[in-house]
């Protein structure tokens, strides 16, 4: 069955006023099917990440596999991002590409600019799928390279110009900016108008939703993916958490457009 | 079984005189089975891309595995290197980690520097295992960011250094440059000493294979793993293919010496 394009999904629970990814970093389909659920229709994307079913070896992978399945047929307008962070030459992201959108099937993929936009054409070239490129990570030491300073400006600025004005002319492009740098954040969507940004780094990590969400949203109080995972597959109730998680955020944009 | 940490790996084959990184790039078992019988006793090292196993889906990751225990045991001295251009926040590489130290036991992984050295830490502390870090990579459009300048000197060569002067405490870094840059091959090389350079781009990339011998060795007339794949492993007689390579190799080094 074909999918919607990735940005139709976004736009569609956006309009609904849903705002939560949740980032499905267990590597147990059973458990994943408890939270999914718990939580389908309060989140605007489930975000499983690679490297925690890579770490089960075969059966992760399998894990990973029947968790998409699931949420494909329990919930088809939820969007799936694979958080892979993958980034290769041209014809080694092909397999990439292959695995992603053919075989798993999801909408969405996060990737690593380091080699620049000819190398990761393959992903580019899938107009449907939502690419979605790191442009300021949220770890504590993400400033080593990304915030060194070319002609003035930092390179995660750099990159997110490139993105908005070279590499995103299948309209497929995001960027992937952590909660916990809100004046960065503040910076990045100054560059690239109204393009979807997933924020991660919300709970465990530390990031202030209040500056995060005012900080992200675009022109239309949208635009935002904001990407919870410890905070709420851990959690004593997962969809208490959800619902609290998505009531504060809707909460920061109406008083933020009042 | 405990293997031997990647750098005496790779010493002694140098000593043998053996160059040549085989990218074992087809994810059926039986045609990595016929490539590593016809050249184990020619090669450094392995280099299976786990993109293109990753296409495979399931299938492929067994295929991988499969691969992997077979060159542990057909040619326990030949380094195997895990080309995944990984890398991800701390607490999730830990993930990718154990996929390749401790389920696939690789010898080395390749992982991308944008992130920095914090968030790779759970790497550079496998004091045994070799971190091959992207600094110059071998695609057209490597240059978009790579060749970005900051105070003067080009982005892969803060990168090379930040790896030489911080990352290297465990004396397991190694870095990937490009054959088809050898300029810039010379430049990483003069920064980094001795360090091993994994350099991909020979043969259908185009790479120079005299520039890249000169500007890459080492001064002991060593330190480079040249990779070829679709060089050899497509090529009618692939045992051939290996010997000619490695012949080449030797030859540039010894008239270079001499």
């Amino acid at each position: 069955m074909t999918r919607p394009p990735f940005t139709r999904l976004l736009q569609k629970k956006w309009q609904e006023k849903k705002f939560v990814c949740i980032g499905l970093d267990q590597p147990q389909f059973s458990l994943n099917k408890k939270i999914i659920d718990l939580t389908f229709d309060l989140v605007l994307a489930y975000k499983p990440n690679s490297a925690f079913y890579e770490a089960g070896g075969v059966q992760g992978i399998k894990s990973l596999e029947k968790t998409i399945s699931y949420i494909q047929k329990k919930c088809p307008d939820v969007a799936i991002i694979l958080d892979a962070k993958r980034g290769d030459i041209g014809n080694t992201n092909l397999g990439y590409v292959k695995e992603a959108f053919d075989n798993l099937e999801v909408d969405a993929i996060t990737v690593n600019p380091y080699l620049g936009k000819e190398a990761l054409e393959p992903f580019l070239d899938r107009k449907d799928k939502g690419i979605i490129i790191l442009v300021k990570t949220s770890n504590p030491g993400a400033g080593e390279f990304q915030d060194l300073k070319i002609s003035g400006k930092p390179l995660y600025l750099v990159v997110a110009k490139q993105i908005a004005e070279k590499w995103n002319k299948n309209n497929n492009c995001c960027v992937v900016v952590g909660a916990t740098y809100p004046k960065e954040l503040k910076k990045v969507r100054q560059i690239i108008g109204d393009m979807p940004i997933l924020i991660p780094g919300i709970g465990t990590q530390g990031g202030d939703l209040q500056a995060t969400v005012k900080m992200g949203q675009d022109s239309n109080g949208e635009g935002i993916i904001i990407s919870s995972s410890r905070g709420i597959i851990f959690a004593s109730d997962p969809r208490v958490a959800t619902l609290k998680l998505t009531n504060q955020i809707k909460s920061i944009i109406s008083n933020l457009s009042s």
